[in-house]
Formats: C-alpha cells, structure tokens, sequence
C-alpha cells in the first residue's frame, strides 16, 4: 500500500475511520471473549474446544459405542428462524434477556417435529452499534435456551450495522442442528384414521403475529407498563377488590405481570420433554406426527403432518384460549378468522399418537411439566385439518 | 374464542388484520414454494426430500463404504455469519443477486478453515415486505454459492418485519455445517518455525469493511453509477486516451465496470479449491494452517492460526494491492493502518504449509484457478502477525 497517497480528486480532507463510520473493531472484539464463557455454560463432552477458531466443532459420536446403539443410519436435521418483531416489542421494552429463549424455542420446536434431538445451536444478532450489556443480555438468553433444549450454542456472529439498523432496534436469527435415526424420522405417511391429536399448551404468544400485537397496542393506545387484569393468565388473576387495587398500582402489583410482561413471556421449549417421550417408544410406532403451532396458526401447520388421504378433525372447545388472545382479539376488534391464522390460541406443539397410547403419553407428558389437551383426532379425508 | 368480543374498553372500532400490520402471510406462503425449485438445484443425493418439512434432512453417511473410508472419527464443523452493510450498497444499487454469493462465501471460507468440508447451508432474509423478484434474486444468489461451493441449500427463512426494516432495506445471514476427519482438524498447534504463508488473492472488498466504503462514497461525493478508471482491476484499466474517452461514456465503457459495480464484486469462494487441494494430502501433514481474511484485516485473522510459541513474518510488497483498496484510501484519506485494519488488502485466504511442499501446493492452487503468493514465513515468536 503506497505509504501517503496524493489527495488528488479527493473532496475530503478529513482523515475516515471505521470507528467515524459506526463501527469500533476494539469493542467487538472485547465483547466476543466475554461471551466465551456464557456459550461454555452449554458445552456437552461432544464439543471439542477450539479457542480463537472461525467455527465450531462438535463430535456427534462422542462415545462411539452409545451412538451407534442409538443411530444405525443418522440422518442430519437442520433449520433456521427468527423471532420476527418480537424483538420490536423487547427493544421498546429495553428487556432483553428472554428474546434469546424465544430465538431457542422457535428452531428446536421446529427440528424436534421430525423426530430429531437437538445438538447445536448458533445465534446471528445484528445490532447498530455494539451495547455490551444489552448483547450480553441476549446471549444470556439464547443460552438459556439451549441449555433448556439440551444443545450447545456452538458458535454466533455479532453484526454491527449502523444505517441498516435504528438506534436501540436489532434483530436475531437461529440456526439449529440435530440429528434422528432414518427409520424414527417422523413423516407425514405416518399418520392414520383413528390417530388422536393432542394439544400441549402454549406459554402466550410464542414469537409470531408481534406486528399485530404491536399493531393494537398503538392503535387503542394501551399501556405496555401497566397491569391488565383481563390479560393476564388465568392462574395470575385476582378477584374482584383485590384486582381493582392493584391496577392502580400501575405493575406494581405485588409482582402481577404488566401487559409487556405478558406479551414478552418466552416460547415454551417444547425439546426436552418431547426428546424424552420418544425415547420411550425407540421400537412402537405409537407417536406418528408432531406439528410446531408458528406463524399461521393451528390449521396450516397440522395439515404439514397430515397425509393426503386424512383429515385431522379439531374440537376447539376441548382447551382454554389464554387471555391475552381475547384481549387482543376484544381491543384490535380482530376476526375469529384472523386470529386463527395468526395465532396459536393457546396451542404451542401437537403430537398425534396411536389411540390406544394416547392416555398413556399424555399422562407422561404431564409428568413432565406439559398441559395437555386431546383436541382433535385424524379422520379419512383429503388432507385437511377440519373443526368439529 | 368468544364469536363475537364486546368492545368495552376499546378505543378502536377499526378492525385490525395482519396484512393492515404489514404482514401477508399468503404473499409469503407462495413465494416459499417458488424458492423450492432454486432450493432444489443445490441438492444432492444425501438430501433427503421433505417437502413441507419443519426442518431440512441430510444424509452424513449417503454412501456407507465411501464415508467410513473418508471419515473414522466425523467431527461436524458449524459457523453463521452475514455480510454486513454490504446488503445496503446492494439496495441502494438495487442489486440483489450477489449478496447472496457473498453469503455463502463468509460462511463457507471460515468453515474450510479447520479443515472441513462444507455440506449444508441455510439462509435466513429479513425484509420490511415481500418483494418477491428481490427475494427471489438474492435466494438464487444463496443457490449459486452453495453449487460453487459444494453445499446443499437445506432450508432457510424469510422474515417478513415490517418497523425493524426501512423500505428497501435488508439484513442477510446464513449458517453452515460441515464436516472433518478428528485427527486432520486443522488447529494452531500444527503450525511451526519454517512454515510457508501462501496469500490467496481477494477478488475485490470482500464482505468486510462496508460501513466504511459507504462513507467514503457518501463523503466524498463518489458517484455509484460512474466508471473511476483508477477503481478498475488492473486487468480491466485501460490505458492513455482510450480510457480517458471512455470515461466520458459514464458507465456504458464497452462493459466497464461502474463504482458500485466493483465495490459490490462477490466474495471469492475458496471452498471448491481448498476441499480437492486437502483430499491430495489426506496422509501427509503438509497444510498446516488457514485462515480466512475478514473484519480486522490480515493479521487479525492470520494471528489465529498461529501458535503462541511462533510469530508469522509478512512481507507487503510480495503482493498487489488490487486499486479499489487504494482508491478508497485516497478519497476517504484513510491511514495505512486504518486500510490494514479494516480491509483484506488484495488477500482473502491464507494456506500455511510446510516448506518443502509450498511451491507444489502454490502450483496446484493455480492450476485451480486461484492467483496466489508467497506472502511470508513462521518463525520461532510469541504468536504475533509482524511486517518484515
């Protein structure tokens, strides 16, 4: 490179930086160390430690021999979400430790759907300029989740994009990898008349229809910070006196949950309970489908696990909408139609299982912490899901 | 759901919908299925077919006899990166069909780096809305990086954020996952007193650095749609009177290449290369480091590879910078260590080998295509990157 080049043609005379054009390389980089020991916190005896490498490395057969008892044919599963403008609402909010659960829970309930375990995770985050805690916060979050789903956040990038992204504004995206034995790999050509659908209940909102939910907070001028009493969870809900006192305390309810709180409340990560169930049925055929309940709602996402030849017909009175949806629906006036597609409703994941096991797996997947509902069961059709 | 919610407590009578929000989720449901047919061409025989799947399959071990032969300890290689403020020159160009080339080279050059052999790839695209000729673009501008560099496209997303994202703008990341035999994972311990650096040329800036080019452009007033002569690979200048007249045509010079055209020049994809490059020394151990020349510059990135008890000693004059590097420095009146810093200066990839062999493998990497140079030595040091 010439050593001082002639200014010739230049309109500038003021010497340019990156650091001028947003971007300081120093803190990035102090950061990227610091998040060194989060990740370690969700290291398994599988990753293999390579300090300072440009990518990750995770031996999938650790031990040699639990393996291959476990994988005759491993088949690779990989998939990659967002949390769409969920993380608008966090970035309002200025809370930013539960967005990475979101981002988690969003990939590993969709790759457990075919069957799969998850193993490795990695984060991309884009950001306007690099705020440590706020990035720490998120990668605290995203660690969370993977150590709540059981696989190693392996590797990320961290984006410092002044110009793309608006102060305070930032995005997220995850990438995840796992991994399922050919002949367990879940498929559609599974599933058959007299299958029972059940229902494993959502935490809220989960991570889609955030434009809308942003939508009807500013359009009816709702409060973020406030207390909604007809939002909240039915289980948090207070009667009577007691509720109309603690409104006016404004969230500080004695810990009731302000209508951001509700909105924001992460994906249920559905990984560790459903890895679990399979393992119990490594030889029956007893669990046949699985459908993640994201963007469109419960309709176009079970028909994805139904067969050309059935039906899946839904009682929608067999579980409790949440509140908040009603909320939602009562002060953006938002069709039932609308909210169908949008939403989950109150169902995060389904899994469709043989009738004769479907008593037995819901019992089990209470044991495990899930509330499960028999909403529906599969029909001969033409490939639809249906309401009863 | 309640059929018909009382509107008590609302402020709006309007009714809300997800498209009013910005988001169409039949707009986005059919371009998804147009991007299978793109998505498809980058498959091989290990991807196993999933149409509507929640995640993407892929096969380690298609061929039983050919894996085992190549791999008795696989370690799987993952890493996620995007192009950074490279996506706003291509929106401001209104360009959209090399980023995504672009994308697959960040990731798949870092992946090669410890020896591995890139297998899967996946995108995810943020838009404000679905512009489905730009998405289309930039999805074929994914496929053609993975066909270049040998992956297969297994799935991705396109989030639709309408508030996070201004019209026009958009953010790219993409994953990666590959794989490597344990005991020839590259890692800086192999690397010793002796070793030749071999430079891979750049084809141009790279992914890295765009914030600043940007400003430089908007700074100095430099016109994106002009042809600066002094920009232009050496290959492509033309001399005397002859450029001097072309210049005058402002961009339509028989074909040369305006500003915006060379600066959004893709990223060299060095993957194909350096996989049929390592496959000749599956035995010997004669590469010993790599690295992949990004964000802080050569020896940054260089230092990586590089024991704590060796320092690599480079010498600047053994290759040309390209002249984009020295036009931007001039017109952004940007210091030496700044450009050092921030941009890849005409290397993109370094491959360290033992001595004896460097002048074999320099060879084999031309007779591939690449132009390459012998660009410094390793010494007995402290683990540093020194000028010589």
């Amino acid at each position: 490179m010439p050593a001082d080049t002639s200014q010739n043609g230049s309109k500038s005379r003021t010497s340019l930086t990156y650091a001028s054009a947003g971007v300081d390389i120093n803190e990035k980089d102090s950061f990227t160390e610091s998040l060194e020991s989060t990740m370690r916190k969700t290291f398994g005896p599988r990753v293999i430690a390579n300090p300072g490498g440009f990518a990750g490395l995770f031996r999938l057969d650790y031990k040699k021999g639990l393996f291959s008892r476990n994988y005759k044919d491993p088949v690779l599963v990989a998939c990659c979400d967002g949390v769409g403008t969920k993380v608008k609402l966090a970035a309002d909010m200025g809370v930013f430790n539960t967005v990475g659960i979101d981002l988690v829970a969003m990939n590993v309930n969709d790759l457990i759907v075919q069957g799969a375990e998850p193993l490795i995770f990695l984060d991309y985050i884009a950001v306007p300029t690099v705020d440590k805690k706020m990035l720490a916060a998120i990668v605290e979050g995203v660690a969370e989740g993977c150590k709540q789903s059981g696989c190693a956040l392996l590797g990320g990038e961290t984006a410092n994009m002044p110009d793309v992204y608006r102060p305070g504004d930032f995005d997220l995206a995850g990438f995840c990898v796992g991994v399922v034995e050919l002949k367990r790999a879940i498929n559609p050509t599974r599933v058959q008349p007299g299958d029972v659908v059940l229902g494993l209940a959502s935490s809220g909102i989960h991570s889609n229809g955030y434009s809308l939910v942003r939508k009807v907070v500013e359009h009816t001028g709702l409060d973020l910070g406030k207390v909604y009493e007809d939002a909240l969870p039915r289980a948090e809900q207070q009667s009577g006196r007691t509720a109309k006192k603690s409104k006016k305390k404004n969230g500080a309810n004695g810990g009731a949950k302000t209508l951001g709180q509700v909105l924001l409340t992460p994906t249920r990560i559905y990984a560790g309970n459903i890895v679990k169930l399979q393992r119990n049925y490594r030889v029956k055929n007893v669990i046949s489908g699985m459908a993640h309940i994201t963007g469109s709602g419960l309709a176009d996402n079970l028909v994805r696990s139904i067969p050309k030849n059935c039906d899946a017909v839904i009682d929608r009175a067999t579980w409790p909408v949440p509140p908040v949806f009603t909320f939602l629906q009562k002060h953006g006036n938002i069709s039932d139609e609308e909210m169908k597609r949008v939403f989950n409703l109150g169902i995060g994941y389904c899994v469709i299982v043989r009738k004769a096991f479907a008593e037995s797996i819901k019992e089990q997947l209470e044991k495990l912490g899930e509330s499960v509902f028999v909403i529906g069961e599969v029909v001969k059709g033409k490939g639809l899901v249906r309401e009863r």
